[in-house]
């Protein structure tokens, strides 16, 4: 990641102010905010805003207890049991704003969490940047052959070469079309008084899914918390939980309590279904267990016998 | 509204620190940042904390510009162009929370808005206070003839001192049997060692719509306007419409210039249908028009007429 | 629940119809569409409309699956993996509306899933019918003396005497005070010419929590199912509980294969934390497991040890 | 657009069973039901479920009015009044899913509408077909030279071959690497036993923002006229208006009475601000109207002289 020199005037200005304020404030937040954390080649991660923290949490699940209560619940037993318990609203009452820089196949993922809110960089106004995503080696994965899904293994290193030469040539070359198609050089400069150039809105869907947008994310923490859950998990594509691992440590800045909570309750937790509960009481009390009288599925037995080793 | 000695005592504690920030900070509304401002007989609004103010749109709006734009508009004009033209999203990067104390049939019309987060006093694990909302003469309005939702002129002196006097005759009755059901007495002492009490989720339901109740209330600028569209508004009913004149005012404090903007392009703009589009503009170029020839009916024609005078 | 003859009339009539349609039908729906399931003294729920079945699961779940995969998941395999893995996307493309009679206390906890679409009978526009919430004695839950929220036991006989008494007398009282406010007699003919009585948005304020309410109530499969989840868990109240049952038995016949899934994976399994899946290791290694060195909190311990009995 | 033989196959068997129903159905939507209506070069528009029609909003209005009412007004009126008047849920009742081939630049545009349910075809399972949009001639715009986000008449026939050219021939060569990287050939076979292709999640990325994706997409009634709002308007892109003509013709078969109170009170209205009612009541009082005194921006001003002729 390289910041423009604009970028990085306008950051350290924002840094510059310090306001005096009523608010709950964070100082591990205060320390990182506005600057940008890089993630993958070329994207980033800056918190920009915030609003609360675990004391918000502990403050909206008290205002149901009013006459007739007592406050024994400290507030690190208070956040754990509202998480495990799911009563999800005292989680709502956080807020954080990020600025993020991704590949736009990543962006069509991340959009799919419906309850955020998000102000991207638009194509139809402003021209793309030539930025564009080439993984690294380690991280070109073959495909499955057994897993639609999922990834196996990574490519050998001549089938590696071959790819990120395709990545980086294609790439280029839908960039170089995209300014030839605009009228423009790099530099923005008009290349033909001749032509019209294409409008902004069309030109751009020559440019392939690599390369990179921007926008500002707002979510609240219970939002923030499902966004984890998914994109944290092995099974997310790596790109996407590469940003992920970023908002894993900003979380733990920002409400550790929460994020603890949720490292135990949540990331990694694992839910039993009822059939699932079954054989491991049935085991638990030294009787012999098979997948036929489990009433469980192949994958559902494999998964369970791989997790509680039931030999 | 009368506070408790405790509720006074935590607003103050919460007033006395200040920390340093580096986030957008509102001087205005840190003035008045957790104090209560009173609204009806009993009820308060008090900002608990916010998020961002105007600066916080134009820099989500902005991150549509970028290479080959020039930022020409400055911060007032692009927030009344986004407002004008529906340009949503810029909105919902500043959030507000407060804390609200409401009659529970004003409530039920304010928890319609489900574009908001709420953390609602429990009166399933807690005891309610002895506090209802009894309207003022003024307010006593009385059922039009006309017009099933309208309220018409306020009753006569008789007719108000009945309705008053059975208000409060059957507030007081259904309290004092709620805390009897509970086996408790009016400073929370058993009342009896040979009952148990009914269960609190149970005795609740003996009292009515005019008890008080309270929340943590969370909304981003953008569904805040939309409620105060609403609920701002003549033909809201009376008593939320005293909760929405002061989130007008604490609107102002807040994001000056969006509120400008909505009270010019929201609350007291209009919206003319197609039709009405059409009568305007012969009106305009000096020709009869009438009803007959409008497209609108009996009740379009008149709103339109009774605000432009077609004569 | 005793219906009107209007309300029989219109039922019988909307079920007198029969259309040809090439939409999914479900007959087990068909067969009910439009009844009344009576819950409680004065409720009911109505099916009166739903937009597809099992196989909108299945088909929004393969949308996904093109070029180079194969389709050997059978349906119900696929309903159960998407359920288990919480994709779910697929589920929201089902819907379902229903008719819903219920004391205000209970919509108002209803009403706190957001997600749904809701359309509620307004006093403010019409007069409410006399018609309040009285729990059977079965029913009478005395305060739990440990537990907040909870119930513990019911209430002796002579006690719950005594609350049946206040609750009739002083919904009685409070609804005769209503019509007394409007100034009618309860066939709705003017009382008094002399009177113009109170607004019918004013005098509602009297009524108690426990009276009905009704509404059209929207919502998808995938809502539904966390809707049920909470409402139909042991620790909801009993009132709600009662309508999540005849939910659950809509839902069976409506997505037979979805409902057997969600017992399995939702309404009967349970969330083990990571240090409760460490213990239950330790504990099938046969190895011995304590408290103290779990990590869980004692109640964490007891719920563990009481589902699992780790002895 | 051209179905393939399976596609074809599958409509017309879906085509080809009737069911009977008691739900409210619409003759003409279920002539159209299931087939596919194109869209640009390869894209198309399929109605695939439907729930209620018109009288489903003028049902869940009438849930209001209960006793004390009269109902003289009729569906058409009502359905009109509410429109006029915002009053959104009734229109929430009704619902549609719909299934959609679009280009993913429109697909990004489409799902910043966030009260929708989405099934995409996954890029991360299946392999995308070789289907990329390129414009119509008529439709290669030139970018406005006064306007970030608007075209300005169309290119010359030179300027526009050349586009077109650099548009197919990147596709191509993006779509064929594609493959490359996959190890697969254009009939899904493997291309080298020596190498492993590249996990589909990957080589994705090569693709360009033209090509075509597909979805389910289900939404209520309020929420499709708020998408038609938007990108029915002649500010919207012309691509996503392409698919928003289509949905207008749906929306008039499947709610004719909405439709077209739709057309008069949303898509053909307009909104005046303070300001303008301000101007136009002075006009049509006779007098001389200035932007100078209007208060009105420049912008705003030639916008109102524009529509109304203020001379």
């Amino acid at each position: 990641m390289k910041l423009s020199n604009d970028e990085t005037r306008q950051i350290a200005e924002a840094r510059s102010h310090e306001f005096s304020t009523r608010r709950a404030t964070v100082p591990a937040l205060e320390d990182i905010l506005y600057t940008a954390r890089p993630v993958l080649d070329h994207g980033f991660v800056r918190v920009v805003d915030y609003m609360g923290d675990d004391t918000s949490v502990v403050q909206a699940a008290r205002v149901s207890y009013g006459r007739g209560t007592k406050q024994v619940t400290d507030d690190r037993n208070l956040i754990r049991y509202l998480l495990r318990h799911s009563h999800t609203t005292p989680f709502e009452m956080a807020e954080i704003k990020l600025h993020v820089k991704l590949p736009i196949f990543v962006a069509r993922q991340w959009i799919r969490h419906r309850t955020a809110s998000v102000n991207e960089y638009s194509a139809r106004y402003s021209i793309l940047d030539k930025e564009f995503y080439v993984p690294e080696r380690s991280n070109l994965a073959a495909q499955s052959s057994t897993n639609r899904q999922g990834r196996e293994g990574v490519l050998d290193a001549d089938e590696a070469d071959r790819v990120l030469t395709i990545l980086r040539r294609d790439a280029e070359t839908a960039y170089s079309d995209y300014l030839d198609m605009l009228n423009l050089d790099e530099n923005d400069n008009v290349l033909s008084e001749d032509r019209s150039g294409l409008a902004r809105e069309l030109a751009r869907m020559n440019l392939s899914l690599n390369f990179y947008t921007q926008w500002y994310w707002k979510i609240d923490l219970h939002n923030f918390i499902n966004f984890l859950r998914l994109r944290a998990d092995p099974h997310a594509q790596y790109e996407i939980r590469a940003y992920a691992e970023v908002l894993l440590e900003i979380f733990r800045a920002w409400c550790p309590i929460s994020y603890e909570a949720f490292l135990e309750y949540k990331l990694h937790s694992t839910v039993l279904s009822r059939s699932a509960i079954a054989v491991l009481k049935k085991a638990l009390r030294g009787e012999r267990v098979t997948r036929e009288d489990s009433g469980l599925s192949k994958r559902e037995w494999d998964e369970l016998n791989n997790q509680f080793q039931l030999g």
